[in-house]
């Protein structure tokens, strides 16, 4: 079959032939629709991130898939239903672990887990992917063409929901969110978060940092979703609190080094800052005093979040169903076929989000 | 009355004498028995921390009391009921706020409180404190020694709940616990962490921070409740992990601004850093890239916590009750009549806990 691969020493994609998955006894076999390209699988390119299957000279890349179930061999689900896979797989030869066995592999430390498309796993930019039921969450038939952001999105729902922990333990009336980064997965956490649900809600007034010039797309999305666009050449993050107002929640989607520590300033009493970038080694000089006694006098908190698990994927679904058709439209600039590839991971060119066809339903 | 004061200008204490307290027709009238000495007064003698009542030129100094009921003058509290004040009232003339309306004053921000023997208000050091009984923990006869631990206790009780909550979105199995500082708050939070109690059991390894030679009594303190003790001058935070084990909870208690940021590295997967220390401004180069990154793909948070509330008095009562007699007379160290209270916080020669002793029961 056809796939997207990157083959070690290579620094950028080939499309190639690979053999057909082989499908266990617990597999389902999947034919791809459709997978988006992220920050990550740039990572994985350059090798800052993840690493090869084992015994494997090439890896097939993408982790942001959307499918439709080819041969549901035996489990639950039905031929012809539209599924999207998670990510995480116990190791390949350590059967599973505990974190597996409760539901929560998005929280298993290095070493207990392979990452499809990313660590020690092959992705699914391949016209066919085999993977147990239990990894995959059915989507309805609507879902062909946006639902390969339920992956990025489930990873919004369990960073906004941990940081909601974090302020579990008293009564916590937040009114502002800031997302720093207008890439695509900064604006789906604008999008998640001024959707119209009882979860957030309580954010009545979102912000969310970039450094573009008007006109720009991501500029209009923002605005049409009803949040306040602030330009981080104009208002830095550590000067944004006193431009606009603190916040009470942040959700840093930059990768940024320094954010999350400029975050602690911009933050209101009792925020909290939830991350998700994934930077280099990067030192700067930070005044420690200052963010110490900040986080401890206003009672603010900083919370890293990788990955996802099923309920998160399953909250991403509802929350992909609330987004405007518009905003979903104006969000995916590029589709491409799977011989395209190398085109699609060079499209920078006011591309926001990106995504290659494998098949339609 | 008698009363320990901080005087405009002055950098040490006053002992003198003082007005009676007002007795409002809310306030309980409460005769004084002990009032501990932290590190914060030290700050508020400094000048780096807290301020003088409205109007004042002094300051009554001391946060961490314990007294017994004087006159009830109406509220529920018996005559010779043993209490321990909170610390923070609404401001003077704001009446009240929804902080305080609904028990959570502890998370108010600032401005929406005064914090006796702190901030805008005068502390507990003298023969005498009014104070609405709503501020009042009732405890038993038998705390008249050791009650005024119960403040410094209940800070510690608060950030390890918040800690909790910051992992209460997954099943979190933690085992080992640090904790930085073996000063007074550091040495109370490895009583608390290593009592026998539910909330606390999960932590089955505990370790303390010092940088102290053998023989040394806090180090035999830490030893003899059953915790490790890691010199940092031999194994500093950013070492813990490899020297022992990665930590699942790192209690904060020195007030080192680099500590938070070190203590991001010595945390396992999945665990978080509770911060109580209050450092001064101190810019340092930090790996910001690598802390972030920890952060993020490790699920690693860091919560900052100050003041308390009286559920988490009521916590540190109860936690009190079950720490060890010998620990407590260890702890204490300097036990000093008003008069002396010029030496009692100069008191630094082998002393870990002092008190100023107004009268007994």
């Amino acid at each position: 079959m056809k796939a997207v691969t990157i083959e070690q020493g290579d620094t950028g994609v080939t499309v190639r032939e690979v053999p057909d998955p082989v499908v266990g006894p617990e597999d389902v076999l999947v034919r791809t629709l459709r997978v988006g390209i992220d920050g990550t699988d740039h990572e994985v390119i350059g090798g800052s991130h993840g690493g090869y299957p084992a015994g494997e000279t090439y890896q097939i890349l993408g982790h942001e898939a959307i499918g439709v179930v080819e041969d549901p061999n035996g489990s639950d689900l039905q031929q012809g239903q539209l599924v999207v896979p998670t990510v995480r797989r116990p190791p390949p030869d350590g059967g599973t672990n505990a974190y597996f066995d409760r539901g929560e592999p998005d929280m298993a430390p290095d070493g207990s887990y392979v990452e499809r498309g990313i660590v020690g796993a092959h992705g699914f930019m391949s016209e066919y992917v085999a993977t147990p039921a239990e990894f995959l969450v059915p989507v309805p038939d609507s879902f062909a063409e946006y639902g390969f952001l339920i992956e990025p999105i489930s990873n919004i729902e369990k960073a906004i929901e941990h940081a909601l922990a974090t302020r579990s333990a008293f009564e916590w009336t937040p009114e502002s969110a800031f997302v720093l980064g207008n890439g695509p997965l900064g604006l789906l956490a604008v999008a998640v978060l001024t959707q119209d649900a009882p979860m957030y809600d309580q954010f009545e007034r979102g912000y969310c940092l970039g450094r573009r010039d008007r006109p720009d797309p991501t500029i209009e999305i923002i605005e049409r979703l009803g949040a306040t666009y602030v330009d981080s050449r104009e208002t830095p993050v550590s000067a944004f609190k006193a431009a606009h107002e603190p916040a009470d929640l942040i959700v840093e989607a930059t990768g940024y080094a320094a954010h999350p520590f400029e975050a602690i300033t911009a933050l209101a009493p009792n925020g909290v800052a939830a991350l998700l970038g994934i930077p280099d080694d990067w030192t700067i000089d930070l005044d420690a005093g200052r963010l110490h006694r900040e986080l401890v006098l206003e009672n603010k908190a900083l919370v890293g979040s990788v990955n996802s698990n099923i309920p998160q994927f399953e909250r991403a679904r509802d929350s992909l169903t609330r987004m405007p058709e518009w905003f979903l439209d104006e969000l995916v600039t590029g589709v491409f076929e799977p011989a395209a590839a190398p085109e699609a991971f060079a499209d920078d060119t006011d591309a926001i989000k990106t995504v290659i066809e494998f098949d339609t339903v």
